[in-house]
C-alpha cells in the first residue's frame, strides 16, 4: 500500500525558489573576475536571472539532457547559470580549469558539451585548444560588453548581452527527480577521467543531509563563503545548502590569495567557510604577517584527504575558530564524513582533541560505510585494522557517464579507493589509497604514514613510498626522497630516524634520492608514474 | 537523461540502522508505565528489538500494507514497535487515547487494524469497547508477564512474552519508498475523523528538513525529550530525527506532570524538548512552587496553534532557555513552520522580540506556503492581509485514507483550514480557522482576536466568538462569554472594554452570557456545537 502524501519531486530549482520566497533579500556577494570589485545581488535577483538563463537556453535550442560546460570561478553568474541549466533538465558540466588543456579537450569531447560558459581568465587557454572542441557550438564569456575581449572563439558572445535577450517570465521544467543535473569528471590519477552524473534527487538529498548541525550546520543567520569551487563537486553542497537555509553567500571569484580572502571574511561578516588546506595556508600566512584578526568567523570546514594538525590548532587556539575536517570525493557529491564531536569524545581537550581531529570523521545519515579486505570480507571497526573503505547512499555514484562497468560490490557499495580504519565510535581515518598501500606478507603497510614520517627528517623536502616486488613478501616499501637543497642524507641515517616510530617490519627496504617526484595537474603525487620510473629497480639483497 | 547515482530508497529503518551503527551506545531512557522506574536501552538494543518485532509480526501473519494500531505513551517499546512495524512495510496506526471511546472504535474499524498494542493504562478503556473492535485479532499489552493484568481482551498476550518468541536475525523489507508507513487520524472538529497516510519517503524527508539548525537543530550531542506524543503525528519528527542525528532520547512515558518532567530534564541532562503549552504550564508552575532550575535545557519547542507570550518570556528571561514556536498539523507530518530568527529580525529584543515570537514563523525547505482569498486568488504577504493558508510539499497530505475526495487546489496546494497573515519576511501568523472567521461585508474578522481580547476583561473566564447571519453584512460577530464565578458583566461594559483596541467594525453586535462553552475531546472550543446552540438566535436591532 502506498502512502497518500503529495507528489513533490526533489528538483534543484525548488531550492532557489525557496531562497527567493523565504530569504529573498539575503545577498550573494561576488568578487568580479573583471576587476575584483564586489557585486551584490539578492536571492530574488539570482532566481530571476536563473529563470532568464533557462529561457535563453531554450531559445538557444538547449533541451532536456543536453550538456553545458562551465569553466568558471565561484561568482553569482556561475550560481545563476547552475540553477538555470538544471532548471530545464539540462546538465551543468563543471570543468576544472586546473586540468591540463588536453584533459579539458578530452572531457568536453566525451561529454559532448554544446555550449561553454567561461570566465575571462580562461579565454586564452580555450582559444589555444578550440580546434579540439568540435562539440561546442557557442562560447559565452562571463562578462559584459564593456569587458568583452577580442576573441576568435566560435560564436562568442558576452554573457550579459546573451542574457539580455531573455526575460524571467518562465516556468521551470517538470521532470523526474532522477533527471541528471550535473556532470563532474574525476581528475583520475589512474585511467582516464571518469564522469560522475549527479541527479536532482541526489543533490537535494546531499544538501539536506549536510546542512544539519553536526555537518555544515547552516542557519539563515550564517554568512557562508565557499572557497571550494563550484567546479569541485557542488562546492561541497554549499551552492545548494546555503540558499536552502537562507544563508548569505560570499563568492570569492578568481582571487583566492590570503589578503583577498581575509578582506571578504572581515568586510562581509563571514561566519562559515570551506576550502582545502593550501587555501588556508595562504590565509594563515597573511594573518601572521599582518597580525590580522578573524572577528566574525566561527567555523571552518577543511576538506581534502588530510588536514594538517597544526592548521587545526592554529585556527582553534589562536583565532577561536572551530575546525571541522570533511572528507569526500567526486563520486560522493562529494561529502562522506565530518569530524564533528560525538558525546563519547566531547570531553577531549588539548593533544587528545587534536589527535581526534586529524581523523576524517563520521558520516551523516544517507551515507553508509563498509570496511573490507581485498576478498570483500567485512573487517572490524577497532580503530586499528585497515581495509578498503566502501560507501553507499543516494548521493553516491552507481556508475560513470558513458561507461558500462559495474562499479558496485555485491551489497551495492562503491569502493572509494581509500584504505582506512574505523574506530568503535564510527570515526573513519584514511591511511592510504588502496592502489598505493604496500601488501607485505598478507599485511598492509600505509605508504602515507611512511611519507609523513620521512618528511619529518630535517634534510627531506618531499617523500613518496611505493611498493616494489619482493620474492618472499610479495611487496616491500621503497622510500623515494627529494632532499632539501644542498643536502644528501644517507639511507642509514633516514632509516635510523624512522626506527622506533613505526612497526619494525614497516621500515622501507631501501631509500633512493631523486631530483623531483612527479605530480598530477591537481598537485597529487603521481604514483603510477613513480612506479614506472622504478619499474626496473630491484631491492638490495 | 537520468543521473547515475545509487538507488537508495528513503526507508525508515535506515534511520534506526544509522543510529545503531554510528551512535550505537547512545541511550533511549524511558519511564516505565508499570511503576515509573527508568529503563535504559541503547540504539543497538532498540534496533535489535525492532528487528525482533518485525520478525515476530511476520510470524503473526502480518504483511505489507496491514494496519497495526498502537495506543501507547512515549516509551522505548513504542519506538521499537514503530520501526519494527514499518520495517516490513506494515503501517503503524497511532491512536490518540484522548479521543472518546466511540471515536477510537470508529477509526480502528475504518483502518481495519489487525493488532492493537496498548499500554496498561488503556486496558480498561479497550475492554469496555472490545465488542466494537471486530477487526482486532489480538491485543498485545505493552508489559511483561509479571505486570500482565487479568483481562478478557481477545488473545491477549504480554508484549515481552510475545517478543521473546522471536530473535533479531532478520532482514528489513525491501519496497518502494512511497510505501505507507504510518496512519494518523485528525481529531476533526467538523466531519468525521480523516486518516493521513504517511509514507517512508515523506517521514524521512520531514525528519531531514526538520533536523536543520533553524528548526529542531539536532546534534549528536543533544539529549532530546519528546513530550509531544508519538501518537501525535510522529512526535513532531523527533522519533525519526533524534536517532537520525544520534541524539539521546528521553521518553517520559505516562507521567507528563511538572515534577516528573522536571526530574527527567535535570537527571538525564536534557538539552532540547518539545510539547504543547499545557504541558509547559505544569512544568513552570512546579518550578515556581519549588524554586526549581533548568540547568541543562537549552531549547524548548512549543507547538500547537498558539504559544502564550508570557510562557515564552518566562522560559527565556527567567531560565535562559530559547523558545521556538512551531506550527503544523497532522496533514503536514506535522511540522509546517518554526519561529526562528532570520537576520532581518536578529537584532530584536524585549517586547519587539516577543511580539515576533508569537508568530507561527517560517517554513523549512520542503514546505511551501500560499495565501489566497476564497476564490483562490493570491493575496499579498504584507503582514496585514489575511487569507486562507495553503501548503505544498513532500510531507503534506495529498488525500485521506479510503476517501476519494480531491483535497488539493488547482496548483496542488492543501488548504490548512487556517486563516493567516504572512509578513514580507515570510513569517506566518495564524489569525483564525477559516470556518470560524466572520465574513462581514466582504471583509474578514478574526474570531480568535476577539476572544483573546474579551478574556482580558477581569470578569470573563472564557470567551468564544461565532458569526451569525445578518441581512446586510452577511455575518456579524456574536460574543459568547462564561463569566467568572459570581460575576455578571453587562454587554455595554464588555463592549466598552473592547472599544479602541480593535477596528470599530470588528466590535461584536451582541454579548451573551452562558454557563459553559462546549469543547472537543482534545480541549478545543467546539464551534459547530456552539453555532448549533445559537441556531435560532437573532441579532438585536
Amino acid at each position: 500500500m502506498l502512502g497518500l502524501m503529495q507528489d513533490w519531486p526533489l528538483l534543484l530549482h525548488r531550492i532557489i525558489d525557496h531562497a527567493a520566497i523565504q530569504h529573498g533579500t539575503r545577498e550573494v556577494v561576488s568578487r568580479a573576475v573583471e576587476d575584483g570589485a564586489l557585486r551584490r545581488r539578492s536571492y530574488v535577483e539570482i532566481r530571476s536571472r536563473a529563470l532568464k538563463v533557462a529561457k535563453r537556453l531554450q531559445r538557444e535550442g538547449i533541451a532536456l539532457g543536453d550538456r553545458i560546460a562551465t569553466l568558471a570561478w565561484n561568482t553569482d553568474r556561475h550560481l545563476e547559470l547552475w540553477y538555470g541549466i538544471s532548471g530545464i533538465g539540462a546538465i551543468t558540466h563543471t570543468v576544472n580549469p586546473r586540468l591540463f588543456p588536453e584533459q579539458i579537450a578530452w572531457i568536453v569531447g566525451h561529454a559532448e558539451d554544446r555550449l561553454l560558459f567561461l570566465d575571462l581568465t580562461f579565454v586564452p587557454m580555450i582559444e589555444a585548444i578550440q580546434d579540439k572542441l568540435p562539440s561546442i557550438e557557442r562560447y559565452v564569456v562571463l562578462t559584459d560588453a564593456a569587458h568583452m575581449p577580442q576573441t576568435g572563439l566560435r560564436n562568442a558572445v558576452a554573457y550579459e548581452d546573451w542574457l539580455a535577450e531573455s526575460d524571467d517570465d518562465f516556468a521551470w521544467g517538470r521532470f523526474d527527480e532522477n533527471t541528471a543535473a550535473g556532470l563532474c569528471y574525476t581528475s583520475g590519477t589512474t585511467g582516464g577521467p571518469k564522469g560522475v552524473l549527479y541527479s536532482h534527487r541526489s543533490n537535494v538529498l546531499h544538501a539536506l543531509a549536510c546542512a544539519a548541525p553536526d555537518y555544515m550546520g547552516l542557519s539563515a543567520r550564517d554568512t557562508v563563503m565557499p572557497v571550494v569551487p563550484l567546479f569541485h563537486a557542488n562546492s561541497w553542497s554549499l551552492a545548494y545548502s546555503a540558499p536552502m537555509t537562507g544563508a548569505k553567500l560570499v563568492m570569492p571569484g578568481a582571487r583566492l590569495d590570503g589578503p583577498s580572502l581575509h578582506q571578504l571574511l572581515e568586510e562581509e561578516g563571514v561566519t562559515m567557510t570551506a576550502a582545502v588546506p593550501t587555501v588556508w595556508l595562504g590565509l594563515l600566512q597573511h594573518l601572521e604577517a599582518t597580525n590580522g584578526k578573524l572577528s566574525t568567523l566561527k567555523r571552518v570546514v577543511i576538506g581534502g584527504s588530510a588536514c594538517p594538525r597544526a592548521m587545526t590548532e592554529t585556527f582553534e587556539r589562536k583565532f577561536g575558530v572551530t575546525v571541522a575536517h570533511a572528507w569526500g570525493m567526486t563520486e560522493m557529491s562529494p561529502l562522506g564524513s565530518f569530524c564533528s564531536l560525538k558525546p563519547v569524545y566531547e570531553g577531549l581537550s588539548g593533544d587528545a582533541l587534536y589527535d581526534l581531529k586529524v581523523k576524517q570523521g563520521h558520516p551523516p545519515f544517507t551515507v553508509e560505510f563498509r570496511l573490507t579486505d581485498d576478498a570483500g570480507t567485512d573487517l572490524p571497526w577497532d580503530g586499528r585494522t585497515f581495509g578498503r573503505l566502501k560507501v553507499r547512499g543516494p548521493a553516491v555514484a552507481g556508475g560513470y557517464y558513458r561507461r558500462g562497468d559495474d562499479i558496485l560490490d555485491d551489497r551495492g557499495f562503491f569502493d572509494t579507493g581509500d584504505v582506512a580504519t574505523i574506530d568503535p565510535a564510527g570515526y573513519m581515518q584514511v591511511t592510504d589509497r588502496s592502489k598505493d598501500v604496500i601488501k607485505s606478507g598478507g599485511e598492509w603497510i600505509s605508504s602515507i604514514d611512511l611519507e609523513n614520517l620521512a618528511v619529518g627528517h630535517p634534510d627531506v623536502a618531499e617523500a613518496a613510498v611505493i611498493g616494489v616486488a619482493h620474492p618472499k613478501w610479495d611487496e616491500r616499501p621503497l622510500l623515494v626522497i627529494v632532499p632539501k637543497p644542498g643536502r644528501t642524507p644517507g639511507k642509514d641515517e633516514i632509516l635510523a630516524f624512522m626506527t622506533g616510530k613505526i612497526a619494525k617490519w614497516w621500515l622501507p627496504d631501501d631509500v633512493v634520492l631523486v631530483e623531483a617526484i612527479p605530480h598530477t595537474a591537481t598537485g597529487k603525487i603521481q604514483k603510477t608514474k613513480l612506479r614506472e620510473m622504478f619499474r626496473d629497480y630491484r631491492l638490495p639483497g
